[in-house]
């Protein structure tokens, strides 16, 4: 993933920094390249220090972290833990959870505080304030991009041995017609049996604007299990110069639907990458002919154009042969040119999706612009 | 409440616009006073234009918009209405409502859509796509402001016979030590008795920054009756770039349950400008000295500065003539003092609602700078 100077990679280890004469980074050596450096960031994550409380016998949990109940009272109820010491609830898959945040430990603090007061109201059978656990929402500025998520990862997911969809979506975060906007890139973790949503992550110039679409489904994930549908309803404000009247959210949602349906079959960038280095599917570009015919000339035979808007009259020229991968700028016209190619009989195509805009993102070269 | 030479009014009727000699606008005229005008914008809404429907004997509803059911159907099933001509679900009064908004539209012509192409499979039973209503989230850009809510507003409420409380929260947006902060204003409008969440309404320099606040409490809204615990407690993605520790919506949430539980004693700008002008109060300026001294200057003997962390020590020279009204720059720190006061037996203490800045922003000027 290329942004502006800074890369980013998933996947990869690093086997190694490497220093100039004057003993500064110079290079990171990976288990698959080498790159130039002039600045290296390494976060390592964080690792809870319990070892007082291990010491003293409280009950430590699964992260490591000290173990609490919701009162965020541990095994002796007398002591409270709370911050990034402790391990709560995880409320999207029901284990063991650790987030430590500073707002974590904020929230855990005012129950804790109010709970210390309480606590001779308690021992005569007065409630306690309730700490329910978390979903793990975050977010970090990455020079002039920000990146944010709530819930599981698609990896995070997979690892648990869940069968999961991960629905990808780059939209204008605001109207089109708005002079000021940016592409937001988002991605839905949705578990494939019942459509129930895992997660969300996403990655946008505008940190606040990404997070006007986080925090909205971290809230729904808080409370119960949302699916696919409450993700394409969800009333997120709208004006032109917040938010597009179909929100790129609302549009995630609709495109999890529609893959969950079988209306829509994607292809990430990564798979297309391969499929495309093997010569094993032709590119329908579904862009203007100004666009599409550009990229046309540069793979012959390989890369073909057919605007959106023509493909119901030029289906004869759609080739036969080989499956095809249908691309645009964003992947929403090209899927309504697979919905015409499916209502054609055509049905082998595969929809690229997050369109152009995925293919830069992900590092894809194919010669485009 | 003014701001950037943009001056809002609230409760003030307009009774009349003039012209300049060249036929422009140039005053407005209300029933409290004549302002000069450079530009007015005149907001005076939306009626549903539901003729056509009335006159082919469609119901009707309330609002003057077209009855639909959860499948947008209006009372022949065989016509379906959707956008600013139909009335839907108020899913916070679960009576009608009426949200003109083409984020709204969209949605619903999704359900339309879906149900127009499932309507064989609706006659032999089949499953239709809903819509359940809405919680009427939205949002203005305001020159280089942004207002924004979600739910009823306090005055809707009102108007409705509730028993509510309008919780008033300022503070900065993001971490208090990161360069780029605005602050930002939410109103949280709680049912007294239940303590359920009626409404969120905001105004910030940062729109975006704002609807990360207001959409997430919007989605609480959507599914279920919030309480103030799940907005004090409500999981906002954190970064200092983004946010603070104690985010300004969990904040807000904390105040609510310190008001309902009598633990803070609020006035509000407004009232706070009667007591003072009738010289029924005196001011306890709990700010730092340089800030509360100046205030003290300019108003001896009604307006005294301790600031908060001196307090404790300085509590004889608290005035017990009169009910105090403790201030500071948002009205944090003088809940602290209140707090003290109370433990001291001095429980005749007001809390100023979002501090010094609520008076800016509600253009009560006691000669502060």
């Amino acid at each position: 993933m290329r942004e502006q100077g800074v890369e980013f990679f998933f996947g990869e280890t690093v086997a190694a920094l490497e220093p100039d004469q004057a003993g500064r980074v110079a290079r990171v050596v990976t288990d698959r390249r080498t790159l130039d450096a002039d600045l290296v960031i390494l976060a390592a994550g964080v690792a809870p220090n319990a070892d007082l409380a291990r010491d003293t016998g409280l009950d430590i949990g699964e992260s490591g972290g000290i173990l609490v109940n919701e009162c965020l009272q541990t095994s002796d109820p007398n002591i409270f833990a709370g911050g990034d010491c402790a391990e709560v609830a995880n409320l999207v898959t029901g284990g063991p959870g650790y987030f430590p945040l500073g707002s974590m430990a904020n929230r855990q603090g005012r129950v804790i505080g109010t709970n210390l007061s309480r606590k001779a109201a308690l021992d005569r059978g007065a409630g306690m304030a309730r700490f329910r656990g978390a979903v793990g929402t975050w977010c970090v500025k990455l020079f002039q991009r920000a990146a944010a998520g709530a819930g599981l990862s698609a990896q995070a997911a997979l690892d648990r041995g869940m069968d999961v969809l991960n629905v990808h979506m780059v939209q204008l975060d605001r109207a089109h017609f708005y002079p000021e906007k940016d592409l937001m890139s988002l991605d839905l973790v949705v578990e494939r049996g019942s459509g129930r949503v895992l997660g969300i992550q996403g990655l946008s110039g505008n940190g606040d604007a990404l997070l006007a679409r986080i925090n909205p489904v971290a809230a729904l994930l808080q409370h119960g299990a949302p699916t696919v549908e409450d993700v394409s309803t969800l009333e997120v404000a709208y004006s032109p110069p917040f938010a597009a009247a179909m929100d790129v959210v609302n549009a995630l949602g609709n495109a999890a639907e529609n893959l969950l349906a079988g209306r829509m079959r994607n292809v990430e960038a990564g798979d297309f990458e391969r499929l495309w280095q093997a010569d094993e599917v032709t590119v329908l570009d579904c862009r203007a002919a100004v666009q599409g015919g550009a990229m046309a000339e540069k793979h012959p035979g390989r890369w073909l154009s057919i605007p959106q808007d023509e493909l119901r009259e030029r289906l004869p020229e759609v080739p036969r042969d080989k499956p095809l991968v249908l691309v645009c700028n964003t992947g929403v016209r090209s899927f309504e040119s697979q919905i015409v190619l499916d209502a054609a009989g055509l049905g082998r195509s595969l929809n690229l999706a997050g369109g152009m805009a995925a293919l830069g993102r992900a590092g894809v070269d194919v010669g485009q612009e």
